[in-house]
């Protein structure tokens, strides 16, 4: 596929800033061992998913810095912290990211990724007090929607783990997903991306909806399972496709 | 949320011995880089969730290292190594949990957690000969219930991988279910958190049934749910809910 | 089970290449934390499991290495890809493998792969020259067969994500399927068992049909998923056992 697509990949080195970050997350190992996944990295996935419309650079890097998260992969963290940085994400917004994160996908998942950006952090000059800390004035709160969904909750699973109803109330709802250093639409979209990462479609419907009612939309969804093919594998999105296809279409009822 | 939370997580820190190990699994580049995770761990997670009366301690330990290992968090195994030694989980038990462990959530799983867990064990003089080795005297067979088990899995699977079903017989019901160094119940226990983490709660029913019939009680079931919500993530106890809940009621009738 | 096993475990140790890569994927640290786990690994998994008929060490090196590169096992890659080159599979079919397996299992999987295979290819006079890159004669496309495919996917996904769409078309079905240095059964062997090892049974039916098509016979589909039972865990296993008998079924109507 080289021929037709230098085209775009050589516009891509040119032009802008992350072309340089995007080349540094492809290990040098790659071009001596895979030859041919280099050309696919550079010609397909740098030339051409990057660039694509539907997703700005900046919310493909939020995402792809949330899958990397999901799927553990430490060593990709650093390269792809810098990216973000370099593509329009804040410092806050990615410790914002890690921290959502460890609820949704796992404590370990997100100290580890903690333990991968701080040289970056370091490097930049940034300091944990330009972060937001514990003590923040949170979003307001929908009390209805929130007491009905707690309502929901408690009346399905109340019996089999009150802990479970209880943390998912006090530590999610009324509390982290107030905090306001990460947008609603982009705390959304990174636990959709999350889910889409971990194979988990069936916890999807509820949080592509709320990414969605947050302003996500229908473009920046389908771009959003694009660019995700490549970063979670084809098979996870295409495990999610129905359900974003059920979305769409109860939505648009 | 941390003025309310801070006394409990304070009584924690002042009255138990695994205070400092729970700290010293969370790596210090999280206060630099998400001070508002930090927060979440010392107030909510150390304080709240590892207090909470559902579940021993020793329990949460050896859950925790069980998801651990299952999520292939390599830089995680050592601290929890050390917690579940000083919260009672014996040299023994993570020995039998991780051979255990190498059958229910693969081989290179349980094979890096022993690199992380050796230098642990060498620091405090725990030895090969310490330790559960091949030959052991065997529990007492069911040898009914096998039967049963064995004649459905045959008759289901045995044109399909008659492989399978042997190795399920002979490796797995005949001899590593039987070994003496780790409870039948904990057994069980380590298995149903393996599949929390790992996202496969199609295959919890069977598993969750025989910790209940080997002692784990519904409260415990449920402790582990709310405790695993943190170290597997939400979405993964979501998934296991309906499943537990389903397990619950049909024992109750 | 020390005694049964012993001999068949010595045979393999004396009269096969690989039984001494097959030690060299155990860490030391096995014999130190877990005897027992050390003797499981010796005497069933490589004295019984890696000699069974129904599917050839070659295969099975390449079917492990495909387990280890779909859940981003770091440390194992090196180690499996030395045994995979001494059982006969070719550097330029493990260079097809992470290549194909980025966009199956995801990019971040197959890139941490090359920076664990290259110190190996080094090793052993492996250049970036000698492996295919990106323009090689693709194999013939059956036309109607991928008109069918596209139509379908374009039908039921196109106002989803047309990105998928496109590049499902344009870089997996009329590029990557076709790229000669990996056969057609291998490709889609390594399909199903990185389906298998991710947990994706619900996408196995489609690729296991296509292994089938292509040459894999039925005993070395059963073969393989015996050999994954203990790379990728019994449940991994045990979910994709239902999807294995229904194709199995449906082919022999």
């Amino acid at each position: 596929m080289k021929s037709h697509l230098a085209a775009s990949a050589l516009a891509l080195m040119g032009t802008t800033a992350s072309a340089q970050e995007l080349e540094a997350t492809l290990p040098e190992a790659v071009a001596a061992v895979a030859p041919a996944l280099q050309d696919y990295a550079e010609t397909g996935l740098f030339g051409q998913v990057w660039t694509a419309d539907s997703l700005s650079q900046r919310d493909r890097a939020l995402v792809t810095f949330a899958a990397m998260v999901t799927r553990g992969e430490a060593t990709q963290i650093a390269p792809f912290t810098a990216l973000a940085l370099d593509a329009g994400v804040t410092p806050a917004e990615l410790s914002e990211t890690i921290t959502h994160l460890a609820f949704y996908t796992g404590w370990g998942n997100a100290t580890a990724a903690a333990t991968a950006m701080a040289p970056v952090y370091a490097q930049r000059g940034i300091a944990p007090t330009d972060l937001p800390d514990a003590d923040v004035d949170p979003l307001p709160l929908d009390k209805e929607a929130e007491a009905a969904r707690q309502n929901m909750v408690q009346d399905t699973y109340g019996e089999v783990s009150q802990g479970v109803v209880d943390y998912t109330e006090t530590m999610l709802f009324r509390d982290l997903w107030l905090r306001p250093d990460l947008a609603p639409r982009d705390r959304s979209m990174i636990t959709v991306a999350g889910l889409i990462a971990a194979g988990q479609p069936e916890q999807m419907t509820f949080h592509l909806n709320r990414a969605m009612d947050n302003g996500l939309t229908q473009a920046e969804a389908g771009g959003m399972l694009a660019h995700l093919a490549f970063y979670a594998g084809w098979p996870r999105v295409f495990s999610a496709m129905p359900v974003a296809k059920d979305v769409f279409a109860n939505r648009s009822e």
